[in-house]
């Protein structure tokens, strides 16, 4: 069995990410192809009462040190029950946000350091980097005026437009370190941006379409 | 306003840490010392969240890494949140388990590593390292004899005696390595323990008795 392929999708608040998942897998629907969807923080039982607290506008003083270790936590458990297993049975797993969300917003805009969100995701990065991780590629400032304004549901979308504007630069920071984000053009309309993303995930193996 | 001392207690399961925590709290008050009591995982509104997802059964399959990053979450919650604005009051900070109780738990019996845990607990280590740390001695087995069995109420405690043997050298690992933790003996009653605790607490010059 040749193992599946991991591919995570990162992007500010506003990029139309939750847009694009959906188109995406309704494209992966459309060919038939064996894949498994997840999201973080959450994806399996443990890690969605984990992203409960993360989320929840009840602990609104979160530490940013918690916060960054609450995602790596539950990153791992939905790492072993849902990504490990479908890995192993060689399937293709899609996962809204993954460890450069960690990166981006408790590394770069919370302030937390790469090194440090490094060394306590150590345990999922040795053994599960993506294969391909995509970014929309969108300044919150500019998603936000074509949304007219960001979501604000829970404890991340709540931050103001400069906290994402930094988590934006995180997620630059990021790209420069490490070659598999590849970033995803969303100058164009949300067809435009699906019509980019299968084409990355076809040019480089990914997915036979 | 000098700063407050920082004073953890650890112990295996069945030692009798809650009976000698209550104990050392009702001498502190007889002295009228100001001092603040707490515990892990928990002590503020955010850490006794994820505590319940720590300790309930619902979530037995815990990974071991998700585990002790949860815990370290908690503890810089509770370091922020409770244990520093009450140093830097100058009062004495009792805390019922703390960065040890993860080594020997999750670094040694768990099999994670002295080093994992260490790193995911950087940022508590670096600002607040106990003053002292009461390890109450006595092995699990003994524990469990003189209490015919052990309590079962949560998901530490529903591991074996082979577990929690393993935590006890844990323990003794750590206090190999740190010299701030101190041996309680505990091989008389539960009243020569207290006398035995407070005396450590008056010799170090942590409480004028």
């Amino acid at each position: 069995m040749t193992r599946g392929k991991f591919v995570t999708i990162e992007g500010c608040e506003g990029a139309g990410k939750s847009t694009q998942v959906r188109l995406l897998c309704e494209w992966l629907d459309s060919l038939g192809i064996d894949y498994v969807f997840t999201r973080e923080p959450g994806g399996c039982k443990t890690s969605e009462a984990i992203r409960e607290i993360i989320l929840s506008n009840d602990y609104a003083g979160m530490d940013a040190g918690c916060e960054a270790l609450l995602y790596a936590g539950a990153r791992l458990q939905n790492l072993r029950d849902t990504v490990e297993p479908a890995l192993a049975a060689g399937k293709l797993v899609i996962c809204d946000r993954y460890v450069d969300s960690s990166f981006a917003y408790q590394g770069y805009a919370r302030g937390l350091g790469f090194e440090f969100v490094e060394s306590i995701n150590r345990k999922a990065l040795e053994g599960h980097t993506p294969d391909l991780t995509l970014f929309l590629d969108i300044r919150p400032a500019e998603a936000f005026q074509r949304k007219h304004g960001a979501d604000k549901s829970d404890r991340m979308e709540c931050e103001g437009l400069a906290f994402h504007e930094k988590v934006y630069e995180g997620y630059k920071e990021a790209q420069r370190r490490f070659e598999r984000i590849v970033s995803v053009d969303c100058g164009g309309s949300k067809e435009e941006t699906a019509e980019n993303i299968k084409k990355i995930l076809t040019q480089m193996g990914i997915v036979e379409a």
